[in-house]
């Protein structure tokens, strides 16, 4: 099967086929039975078996996981099918202040490669695009797969993007890429179609694709990290604001009298329930430059100390969310950033507080009727499989 | 033409046939040329036109604006295209704490009838269900109506709606309607399809449909009155929320160790951005009760006094509207309610708090990507018009 083949099957035009909704809800959900195929697409049974008897003589679609080995040794259960690994690639990059990801992926969104670099300060979008396409060259060599096969790249950046003209906006982000129109500069070196979007945005992607958000078409996104933002989904579409700035939860601003933040405002949310301040306190108790993880690995293990950090963060963070959840009422919230990996430690005070500050508390509605609070689970790399599945989406499930 | 030919012509089953798609574009925007009619639905003149023929022919679609002295007199433009007003009607009813507002409507959205009687407080939804459908009565009768042509009707009720079973939520509204199930109770009594939804997202139905947000799939809309409220609008939607308290923006938490709120909260953004507190001062001022609008009658008057409780509760509006935006980054907010009357004088002091406060600054994006802030088009009816819409919404233009 060629690459157009797969492109064709994958565009906007396609979805309409049994073909190509099939290609869409393997691309989205990974490996499943025919059963679930005609459970999820909502096509007859027959239809699912004739389009998919064409779908694997043409070699897009095969038996199993992409994984032989494994799926042989599960005796004989529903055959498990998935999209031909080799069909086409995607690439996911993310950009930080001081580093980039790339995450390189199959059709199937299974990871074939995840390379993180170390980046100097204010470096400037002519750079990052031209060690993309060098990391990315070196990928596909290193793992033999042919650069025909790379549909799409997906940038995840700090800061809103400008959904008219997809620019960076000045408010957050790395400072030299304001104004400039990221697609477009990428595109350039890349030579494939480049899609942009917040890192908050695609990290909701990646938890609605494939994580903790799969099933509903409304949630918030909710980062806790050194920086506090987020993202809104409703009908399964991330919110982006008339100027890209839709989710910043982080600057809300809770009190106007509050200490001057980074965005200009004052009082901010992201003031209390980041965990910069934290960490501070925890440096200074431990004589030394303390990481989040160490703190919270600490914390895990008993350390009441840093308990009473993470409770605390928690604490302001569900004071932020409490007004969120009076703004939209979600039915899941989802927790990103550093913060998610405490578990329990920050999720007991997150939804105590949540629940003490927001509009509608838990006992006043029936259990369908409340906000559910859970972790991502991709918390690790949830930005950047959101921009290979943003990719995804584009090729097979835009609306 | 037979009620059940339009009541199948406005079904979502028929929205796909160009005839279903006239007499939706119609029941939402008015009388419009023919040209106006392929522009916004999309469908080729010669569609349009060969649909428009036998809608003419069946009596569905009349030529004029319903009011033949008047365009009789505009001389010879491109014909107006009206939906026939005697092709059926619509009742919307709005519940207040301590009164009730009828409109009877035609499929055109021209009011009929309009009426408000006082409530005893804590009266019944039965109760209120018996008086709806005498009032209707009596309407129908008066203006020699048949009530056969009655589609629906359409309640906005203070307080959440649940979204799942229906039900008024605890939070707001008449405290003896909490948990009643107010479709049945009323299309039990009434005997026509009944819409329900909480008085806010009602008149952000009514500005989407006819009024200040015409041409805007995604706007917010904010009531300042002697409460505080509003509705989320996306891709044409109004957010419900999990159990129907999206939107509730009077009750985000600002201070959280501000005075007791009637919610059970503290420090809720009503307590700071409501009329309640101004009027008190204001009665002491001049020595007696005094209402919303004599208040904002003296300030456009120059009353300075005035004009100051209505600025500074304008400033506190904006702190909230500013957290608003900063959530959702819209490209437009309606603002709705009797501070709305007063025009400039509250739109300016709440457009420099709101830009004061929010993360996306006026000056930081161009014209295009900014948030546009206007009054409503229905201040003094907006919810029970909104009512009447939802029925037409539900018939026409439900998706």
């Amino acid at each position: 099967m060629s690459d157009a083949e797969l492109k064709s099957l994958l565009s906007d035009g396609a979805v309409a086929t049994p073909s190509g909704r099939i290609v869409r809800v393997l691309s989205q959900r990974g490996p499943m039975s025919a059963r679930d195929i005609a459970q999820t697409t909502g096509l007859a049974k027959s239809t699912v078996s004739t389009a998919l008897t064409e779908l694997r003589r043409s070699g897009m679609v095969v038996e199993g996981n992409g994984d032989s080995a494994r799926s042989a040794s599960v005796g004989r259960p529903a055959t498990t099918l998935s999209l031909n690994p080799h069909a086409g690639t995607c690439v996911g990059l993310l950009f930080g202040m001081y580093h980039m990801q790339m995450i390189v992926a199959d059709v199937s969104h299974a990871v074939i490669a995840d390379k993180t670099v170390q980046l100097d300060p204010d470096y400037s979008p002519q750079a990052a695009a031209a060690l993309s396409s060098q990391l990315i060259e070196q990928a596909y060599s290193e793992h033999a797969i042919s650069p025909d096969t790379l549909l799409g790249v997906g940038l995840a950046v700090a800061g809103p993007i400008n959904p008219i003209d997809g620019c960076v906006q000045r408010a957050g982000g790395v400072p030299t890429w304001a104004g400039v129109d990221l697609k477009s500069v990428f595109e350039h070196v890349l030579e494939r179609p480049v899609f942009v979007d917040n890192e908050s945005n695609c990290s909701a992607i990646a938890e609605m694709m494939w994580g903790a958000a799969v099933g509903y078409e409304d949630f918030v996104f909710f980062t806790l990290d050194l920086g506090v933002g987020g993202a809104i989904v409703n009908r399964g579409h991330v919110i982006t604001g008339v100027a890209g700035g839709a989710g910043e939860f982080g600057h809300m601003s809770i009190d106007p009298e509050g200490p001057l933040c980074r965005c200009g405002n004052r009082g901010c949310l992201e003031l209390y329930a980041s965990f910069k301040e934290p960490l501070v306190h925890a440096s200074k108790r431990f004589g030394r430059q303390m990481t989040m993880n160490e703190v919270i690995e600490l914390a895990k293990a008993g350390d009441v100390g840093c308990r009473r950090l993470i409770e605390d963060t928690a604490e302001a963070a569900g004071r932020g969310l409490g007004i969120i959840g009076t703004v939209f009422n979600p039915p899941l919230v989802v927790i990103g950033g550093a913060m998610a990996t405490a578990g329990e430690l920050m999720l007991v005070p997150l939804e105590r507080s949540f629940n003490k500050h927001t509009l509608i508390k838990r006992d006043d509605v029936p259990p369908d009727a409340q906000t559910r609070i859970v972790v991502g689970k991709f918390i690790d790399n949830d930005a950047c499989m959101g921009a290979v599945g943003m990719v995804l989406r584009h090729y097979g499930a835009r609306t």
